[in-house]
């Protein structure tokens, strides 16, 4: 059992970009990632927000590769390494252990639907026995809406069951508070790390032992998100704690109401100057021209600003 | 534009042969092949019955160069080559084309619901042109239970209409009569290949301008399917066409009542006498033990049999 400490606070899915002709841009890519760990938000690459979905294994195999040489910390990153096929997720999975990654974000597989605990339990226990590394940390992707197969309390307890040193958390993007709660009672008492998928229950999940959140926002809102894990760990639940959750509350449902990844990235494209951060891969679309004036205007009410983001 | 006539008929997404150690079983995988050609039923190799979302990009090409080697014939092959990146649904139907591959059956990107039938589009379309291939020939595959998105009726008019000599066919695996209907109704005069995804409405597609089924099914029970297809277009819906649809669809019955593949694989574990022929990959699992006899007992009363069927 690695005696590494655990990876926690926020963390973002991080924003893929790409070039007009739909290719990662890859320097681009690393000062985004650069300027969010100076931000004290890790690194969740290849999550849902990041279009991982439209990326091959090579492509995700290459970014890493490339974030790493790049100078990257590896335990800042938390890369989703599930797939559809559990050979993929075993290459997937291999690459980030080796590389020293502070964990992995593994979805279920997600093409056929209801299937068993028992099904997905395999699913798991091949990736973690094929992998065969003992610094594996095993991180849970529960986005019933998305992957339409949901990660059942039951299903944890198997794993926890098998895997205690492996399985150390969930990333839980239900979107209920009462399932991230029932994640938290039942499992966090013996180390199991459960992080919100929004940091909107950011400090109702630290108060009962969560430890932090991995949120598609902290790619456009890093400081302001961190503040509030580092104002409820420096002070509990203050009013100056409730006042700065609020704040980024007001942000997240600006982004909310929207498609958040072409909001995400017309975002980024605005407060960098750069018209290309806007691209996603398809079947993603740009974000409707007609709502960007008053998305900008909203957050400009709210004194969003994005301080040092890169203009490059 | 080809010339070369176009795959229809029945089709089956050819069930995917696994060893005990989870790896395909390749000469069964050809053997299997071979059996169903004999029977008349062409190969949607890589479908969802194929498991093909379990297998990654490399081993479906590396079983589609399997096939090609061992003689299988390219034009009897309708490989499943969907995917939801783009990229990797770039190199499978790439190598589909370059094959000689009858055509492509290509799921929509899975992950991302909700998206748009502009997204869809452009999905197809990034595809279409970067394989730049005037031989390829796309059956879009509608099956929304399991990909959770819809090939819409505008999805169809959107690519027939930018891609009318590429973009040719749908598998749709709705189960529902009224979309089949109104994908024919509205599409097949102008040379769009309807294929339902099961025989229960084979003769009734038939008779409106369907062109046959590619059906899971096939993989257990093909000459008695190819019969219906044949009895129908030599003679149309004689009394004697209806006897077999109704024969054709009380064994579909049996299995459709069952988690189809793991009941498949086990019937064809029965037959074969070979029981690693039940292995499936996870997420799925083996069929239940308890409803085994049962299920034999009820292909055993309709004089099921699968003469022929490989016992190497």
């Amino acid at each position: 059992m690695s005696n590494i400490p655990r990876i926690q606070g926020v963390l973002s899915p991080v924003l893929t970009p790409f070039k007009a002709n739909l290719e990662p841009d890859v320097p681009r890519y690393i000062a985004h990632c650069k300027w969010l760990l100076a931000n004290n938000v890790g690194l969740a690459i290849f999550g849902t927000n990041s279009e991982a979905a439209s990326l091959s294994v090579s492509e995700r195999l290459a970014l890493t590769d490339a974030l790493l040489a790049a100078g990257i910390p590896a335990h800042r990153m938390m890369p989703g390494t599930g797939a559809c096929s559990f050979t993929d997720a075993v290459t997937l999975t291999k690459h980030a252990a080796t590389s020293g990654a502070a964990g992995c974000l593994m979805l279920p597989p997600f093409y056929f639907k209801g299937v068993s605990d028992e099904g997905l339990y395999a699913y798991y226990s091949e990736v973690i026995e094929r992998v065969g590394n003992a610094n594996l940390k095993v991180y849970l992707y529960h986005i019933p809406a998305v992957s339409g197969v949901p990660i059942t309390l039951n299903l944890i307890a198997m794993l926890r069951k098998a895997y205690p040193d492996t399985v150390v958390g969930v990333k839980d993007s239900s979107g209920v508070w009462d399932n991230t709660k029932a994640m938290i009672d039942q499992f966090a008492k013996d180390g199991f790390d459960v992080f919100p998928g929004s940091e909107l229950p950011l400090t109702q999940a630290l108060a009962i032992g969560g430890v932090g959140c991995i949120s598609a926002t902290a790619n456009v809102n890093p400081a302001a998100i961190h503040a509030v894990y580092a104002a409820y760990t420096a002070n509990g639940g203050t009013p100056e704690t409730a006042a700065l959750q609020a704040g980024i509350d007001s942000v997240r449902k600006i982004f909310q109401a929207l498609v958040m990844i072409p909001a995400m990235k017309r975002v980024a494209a605005e407060f960098s100057g750069q018209p290309e951060w806007a691209t996603v891969r398809p079947p993603l679309t740009q974000l409707d021209a007609a709502v960007v004036p008053n998305l900008l205007a909203q957050l400009k009410a709210l004194g969003f600003d994005m301080p040092g983001f890169s203009r490059q």
